[in-house]
């Protein structure tokens, strides 16, 4: 037997136990062309709330009383499937379960991990957290060494990497919002943060005039509202958005969301402001993650996990990531692997 | 002599008479490296009310008592500079004047025009207008053939040559707003657009959900304002909102702009929103000019001219473009050629 969290009800607000309910079902039997794999780490993303409310298209919604989606690090532990070979380490789309029966359509498809790394990394860095950074600084952003950059969710599982990624695309100077003195801290000492704005203990006005006086040339953008509005207003010529995430309006009503009023800005400053989802770059992901890993190799790329254990803690996972309670990578730790990686 | 229009006053609301003053000065006199060029069409721009707001950093401010800026087609009749020979049809900053020295170091520098056409598209269609809607939609819009586009501003100087060459990179419908019933059909007549909403006689939201039922892929916006909100909200996944002008916000006060509700949806459907201005494209000149001429000697392009006669309704033709006089591009021609061109 073994544990799985189902989707009991879809959230309002910030998810919590609630939503979920704990049961104990088979592990499921070997199929053809498919593999069984053991969850190692669960990984949670803030777009998971917008699964669950059924707010999306490019993923398939997660109907009530069925495994709660989401990605993680797992071991093939039975195959049927050559490219799923037992004892592989990939990153999949697993649910939250302890184990699981994948096969290779799922998109983006199960991809394998470098085995050299902490394992807990397939969650972040050499991961989607990892690409997501890099492809919205270098595709999406178009990074230059001349830049000055700002990140909002400095400290959160895609933040905490934008700053050591930016540099090793040559960025000079990144500047990273983050709320609370410890993450604020942590930005500064352990994610390559050359200056730092608490938005919980500053005014951000005052901040933004004294840490850009010359205008912002890069906006990495986690959580949209009014931070974003600001930033609207004094981006420079040829600047770019790019819009990871929006974390401040999945909570919000939709009439009591931000009215924006710097947007025509982007047209006065022929600059730009664009959305990306790491899924629809499925197919840079193999090169993405070879660059990624090389920097952890390197330790140009240091990543910071906040690990917690066992499966029961999923929910508390999730909830952090509204709540603000995550410095770095947010994850599970579900169990160890049976076979030597 | 010759005649000159000057900036006399800086405009709050729609540029008119009392604004400039017109003049009676010499013909210059030819100076090493430069030319002597005999003006013979005028164009006019929405942008140069920020010109002569001193509102732009990628523009010589104006100064009050001088000639204003402008760029038109002339030929050159006396020159010291072997890119610019005698005889020569150019497009080049001109300003409001019969005769100009005019030399290379201007940005973007004069280039030479084709002859085989009528001198008077030099002005738009394969000139800055033309090049503005083609790099608008390949460079900035990536424009496909799945695409459903939609067109703000459309009877314009830029929008009146969207439609066509937006079927000229393989676009198959292309729906164009404008004001009043002879605008809406010229644009279905003359102008390549396959529908048409009239914004002054037809409700917008309805008008939208009819034409754009499965949403809008690509919004080429030339007026900002409400309506790009509007548009914002009925985006398609990996959409493009290419922002060519805002022709709206310029004449409102900046606490009576609108306030935006949709802008959020650039991120839940990772759609972009670009500006863009055709002189940091300079590069791109010879090759747009190339494929602009052909598509209008083939038909292809066929350009809608809106002209004036003689340098004294060069106010009334700049005030025009905010009143939403004009159909198609609007110029002023100032003279013939005198030799052969």
């Amino acid at each position: 037997m073994q544990r799985q969290w189902r989707l009991a009800s879809r959230p309002e607000g910030i998810p919590d136990r609630s939503h979920f309910d704990l049961v104990e079902v088979p592990i499921p039997a070997i199929e053809p062309g498919k593999a069984v794999v053991k969850t190692l780490y669960l990984g949670v993303a803030p777009v998971m709330l917008r699964y669950m409310r059924n707010e999306t298209d490019f993923e398939s919604p997660i109907a009530l009383g069925s495994v709660m989606a989401g990605r993680g690090v797992a071991q093939v532990i039975e195959s049927d499937c050559i490219d799923l070979p037992v004892g592989a380490i990939v990153q999949a789309r697993v649910g939250w379960q302890e184990y699981a029966l994948i096969d290779t359509s799922q998109r983006p498809a199960p991809f394998v991990l470098p085995t050299d790394l902490p394992l807990s990394h397939g969650i972040g860095a050499v991961s989607l957290s990892g690409i997501t950074a890099l492809v919205g600084l270098r595709d999406i952003g178009n990074v230059k060494p001349s830049d000055r950059i700002l990140v909002s969710g400095a400290a959160g599982g895609v933040g905490s990497h934008v700053a050591e990624i930016a540099k090793a695309l040559g960025a000079t100077t990144v500047v990273g919002i983050a709320g609370g003195p410890e993450k604020c801290r942590r930005l500064s000492t352990a994610m390559g943060y050359d200056e730092v704005i608490d938005y919980k203990n500053q005014d951000i006005d005052q901040a933004l005039d004294k840490t850009f006086p010359d205008g912002i040339d890069l906006y990495f953008d986690n959580v949209g509202g009014a931070l974003l509005d600001n930033v609207l207003g004094r981006i420079n010529r040829r600047a770019r958005i790019v819009i990871c995430g929006s974390i401040s309006e999945y909570l919000i009503d939709k009439e009591k969301r931000h009215k924006f009023i710097n947007v025509q800005n982007l047209g006065r400053q022929d600059a730009k402001m664009e959305g990306f989802f790491v899924f629809d770059y499925e197919n840079q992901y193999p090169a993405c993650i070879d660059t990624l890993a090389n920097w952890v190799r390197n330790k140009t790329l240091n990543p910071v996990e906040d690990i917690s254990e066992g499966i029961e803690t999923m929910p508390d996972a999730l909830a952090d990531l509204y709540l603000g309670n995550n410095v770095g990578v947010r994850m599970v730790k579900v169990a160890e692997p049976d076979l030597p990686p």
